[in-house]
């Protein structure tokens, strides 16, 4: 209750990973059962003679989705996609999840039955066991916390941290649609909020707008690999923007990168919308986050193996760390690739 | 983007546990892993020759804690200890915890260094290993929400559900401290925001405020009955008074209770703020809240036992579940003990 003398130094001056970087740099492990703290997709546990996964993420009404155009079983089958996503980026299989929940009044049991019947119905699809939460009030809509656990084999786990010179760097899917279907639908919301214009024409966007409200985890790309017993030497997930994300793993690995941007994967809705809302469309699949998709990198001799492999693209190759990180565009100059995170919020 | 049309029941018709039931009834198990979904403290998780413990849990402000009278670094170290004590509550010791926190604008990086460095105190208090978490920007407050991993030997795990007739049920520590606490704070922040008074005497109110301000888990009591031999039949954390948590004891243990109302183990300093303050002492005992002590069940043999035990309390027994769950004051009349949770605020 007394007035406050410290010096302030905003949380925006740091960016989200300086942020998470400085809140966590001086923390100690003391446990012998922790293999891996902060700084991965998820926590690595030792557990017997396989690596245990755990991580958690937040999701908040207002950041991350808007109930205006998120219909709540959506949201609910999202969240636990967004979630499981970051135990696929280590290479591992989600078991288990845990859903807390804080909720204002504005909310019926009808609405949380929708909420969670998406929840329930990603679960079964990806084989997860709802295992427990925690449910609250709340002053201000709807908070959604989860963990997840998850499990891989010691010589299957991909850290941020194994990419090599000369490894490819690769993707799954596109990028971007998620980014351009949220502004297809937050124009959507304008013109209804503005001009009481019930409903536009969505007609060719159902894929970018499916892709915002009710993406799937790649699971199936982690199985392909493992089907051909290709380990990736780094793994991550997109979900801040291919950009972050190469720096993420060019920091781990202390390496550097060169991104083509002829070579990105983007779909024809995403080009339809970015041209028709005046975006550039690289710039949604640099920077656009929420894709769902993974990045990761392999050995250069898995060449031929995986250019003929459907929903794969190699996007650029590792360098070393000197050579820093880089986007070449198609008359070979070199762009500085720049972090996002939500500093830009 | 269309009317809602469903019919609306409010969450509040439900109550807490009502709605926990009833959007957790319909959840299917497949993993081979889980040995315990929702339902208890913690879920359980098979992991080679020892059982996993995973907890989530919630912490919004405005709910959950007020920063006019909790200090970041306090609200930190209580955080880690309401989350770790679920852990505690199956009998089990925490080994990892995840914490996700969402803010607002008015953070700055070092109150989050106050916040963080009583996490870390906590962790390192309790050894436990802070392994991850998520950061977010929020549109009101700050959000906490924390993952907390455990281990124990399956042999020793208690769960809600093994209390049986004629056992006895006992406490930890003593109760409705924390609640009489807080309503001193409260009062305090009353005069300070009605009578713009500082600061008024909270002489001999130090050990309820603290109480409520920065907690400690029960390891001790964990540890101790584990040296003694005694492995509770059933265990619980008593956070949101003894009265739910004994009732969440009967439901799953399928039995009855009677607690004897004069054996409620209530601190001096808890007497006297609740005389001053015209408040029932008992019923902050039986519904207070925050007490972050242990309510477990051990067989009746165990009685001479434990009442030499000092911080144990026997304060009842186990009936058959036709014989209900009531409250016997000292002039033998029964009270029908009844459920709380957050359906009150």
């Amino acid at each position: 209750m007394s007035a406050d003398k410290t010096p302030r130094t905003e949380v925006s001056s740091l960016g989200e990973f300086g942020l998470i970087d400085h809140l966590t740099s001086s923390i100690k492990l003391t446990q012998p059962t922790t293999v891996l703290g902060v700084g991965d997709d998820a926590a690595v546990i030792s557990a017997g003679d396989r690596l245990m996964l755990l991580s958690t993420d937040l999701f908040l009404e207002g950041i991350h989705f808007d109930l205006v155009y998120n219909p709540l079983a959506h949201l609910g089958y999202k969240t636990v996609v967004n979630s499981i996503m970051d135990i696929y980026a280590m290479n591992g299989t989600p078991t288990q999840i845990t859903v807390a929940v804080g909720l204002s009044k504005k909310f019926s049991v009808e609405m949380l039955d929708q909420l969670y019947s998406g929840i329930k119905l990603a679960c079964e699809h990806y084989d997860v066991d709802f295992v427990g939460g925690d449910t609250s009030s709340s002053y201000t809509g709807l908070t959604l916390s989860t963990s997840v656990v998850g499990w891989v084999d010691k010589d299957r786990i991909a850290y941020r941290s194994g990419a090599k010179e000369n490894d490819l760097i690769c993707v799954t899917g596109n990028l971007g649609a998620a980014f351009m279907g949220l502004q297809i639908l937050e124009r959507e919301k304008r013109l209804y909020t503005d001009q009481n214009i019930a409903k536009t024409n969505l007609d060719g966007y159902e894929y970018i707008i499916q892709r915002q409200l009710k993406p799937e985890a790649r699971r199936d790309m982690v199985e392909l690999l493992k089907s051909l017993g290709i380990k990736p030497t780094s793994m991550i997930d997109i979900s801040d923007g291919l950009a972050s994300e190469i720096l993420h793993i060019c920091k781990s690995s202390k390496v550097g990168a060169r991104i083509y941007l002829d070579k990105l994967p983007i779909a024809s809705q995403t080009f339809k919308a970015a041209e028709e809302m005046n975006f550039d469309p690289v710039v949604a699949a640099l920077n656009g986050g929420e894709d769902a998709e993974l990045l990761f990198t392999v050995p250069i001799e898995l060449h031929d193996q995986l250019k003929n492999l459907g929903g794969i693209d190699v996007v650029g190759h590792i360098t070393a760390e000197s050579k820093g990180a880089f986007l070449v565009t198609p008359d070979g100059s070199e762009v500085l690739i720049q972090a996002q995170g939500w500093t830009k919020q």
